[in-house]
């Protein structure tokens, strides 16, 4: 079986390698626009083969999984919809937000072409197939989002051997979801380094003295900038609303502290504190 | 040598530990409101003698520690001021804010009494006496605060037994940068709990996939509420310049993603990537 991944960045090159130690009869075809990255998918046995060019191993796969940056994927999408392609090819992709992919696989889906989309809840701040991590997906929760069955199954059959946890998901809860357990707090991360900026001027010394608790909630904050602008833009609607609705619990907040209400920035702090016991 | 702790909390049970631990010659008297809390920390062997009121042993202390929450260490250096005390007595205090706690410790100064002002970086969102931990200390930073040469010494050779990095700093730089290392996460982290309210009553499911993102930046948001309370509200000027600085942070990626300014997306996910490095 022919497995085409494009994009061998640490999702689609630690999704390869474990499809491939799961499954002896995978072949693995490496597409990458950075060449630099296929010599080493080569080099360390991942690929048997390598193109910077999808549209060259496009027609002879059997599994084709987008991986690249989401608004590539979306480009990829409606190249794939006017490309020859193998009778029964699976086409999945592992962007981050599913409802702008599912639209864009539209032309696809009217072809009858398999897909579904696919996303996995992994993924570190590193980037680059040096963050290559062939455990990464052991145990994590993978949605599957579409409507064609025998899609669904072939990914499911495909990715349960690599261990995740698959959850069959409507596109529009999943990004809603998304916008809270990720794109929330990969912004509110990244504001929380941001706003350092001038006391770190004026006390170049505090790095020395941030404890758990800072370098925990700043972890996110060192993520790839492209990705992250990619993910928020195509998930803009669902994005805004969450971050305004953070905007008004964090102005609650200020306010009660503002005017000494003790009682309210007590309630803010124990409301956290039990909803964070659910997760 | 009789240290005398005021707060059996897991940062004042812990230290009392840790000193146990470095100094065989060290009693250990431990003073909470909390009846049950003073049985444990007998029945551990961690105090030898224990009392709900701090009155009964404060004259025959060598050392005084102070690790109730903050309002509480604040009152008591008061009534420390009016109680009669061991010649060369150490008094100290482990609240994570200074300004207002060198400003109470002011009567005891006149005293001549020696005073240092104390804060370690260490402590997680556990509380009580169940959340003893004898490494709590090991490598972090501690710092003192205040002008009494005798009492910074005497607090020295104490500290640096328990594995701290002692560090002597201004009262109101320590604030200041609480404010962005401590006070603005804590903040940060509970109004990303908060404003998952809604979503969670539509998709209960959602905690099962939270990822590890998710979860860092928010652990934080499960520490104790009244603790949080007393440490902004005693450190209130800084914590609100720190987070009107972050408000702003915050607004402008919100406008950029509203506009669908895709560069200004980048600067900020760019610019934070760049000074996380820092920490």
């Amino acid at each position: 079986m022919k497995v085409v991944v494009n994009g061998l960045g640490e999702m689609g090159a630690s999704l390869a390698l474990a499809i491939k130690n799961s499954r002896p009869n995978v072949e693995i075809i490496g597409v990458d626009r950075n060449a630099q990255t296929l010599k080493m998918a080569e080099s360390m046995g991942l690929a048997s083969r390598t193109t910077t060019d999808l549209t060259e191993v496009a027609s002879i796969a059997d599994v084709i999984i987008l991986s690249t940056p989401i608004q590539v994927i979306i480009q990829t999408l409606s190249r794939l919809a006017r490309l020859p392609l193998k009778s029964g090819v699976l086409i999945t992709d592992t962007g981050s937000t599913k409802v702008q992919v599912m639209q864009a696989a539209q032309p696809l889906i009217e072809r009858h072409v398999n897909f579904v989309g696919g996303h996995a809840m992994a993924g570190t701040q590193k980037a680059g197939i040096s963050a290559l991590n062939k455990h990464l997906y052991d145990g994590v929760p993978y949605f599957l989002v579409g409507q064609n069955g025998q899609a669904i199954q072939k990914a499911s059959e495909l990715l349960t051997g690599i261990g995740v946890k698959l959850t069959h998901i409507d596109a529009h809860q999943h990004d809603q979801m998304m916008a809270y357990l990720s794109d929330l707090p990969h912004v509110v991360s990244a504001a929380l380094v941001n706003s350092t900026r001038q006391i770190l001027n004026d006390i170049p010394a505090m790095p020395q003295f941030a404890a758990g608790g800072f370098r925990d909630t700043t972890r996110i904050g060192g993520a790839d900038p492209q990705m992250w602008t990619d993910i928020l833009l195509t998930n803009r609607d669902a994005t805004l609303a969450a971050l305004r609705n953070y905007q008004r619990n964090l102005a609650g907040l200020i306010e009660a502290l503002d005017r000494q209400q003790s009682d309210d920035v007590y309630a803010f702090f124990e409301a956290s504190k039990k909803l964070r016991q659910k997760f």
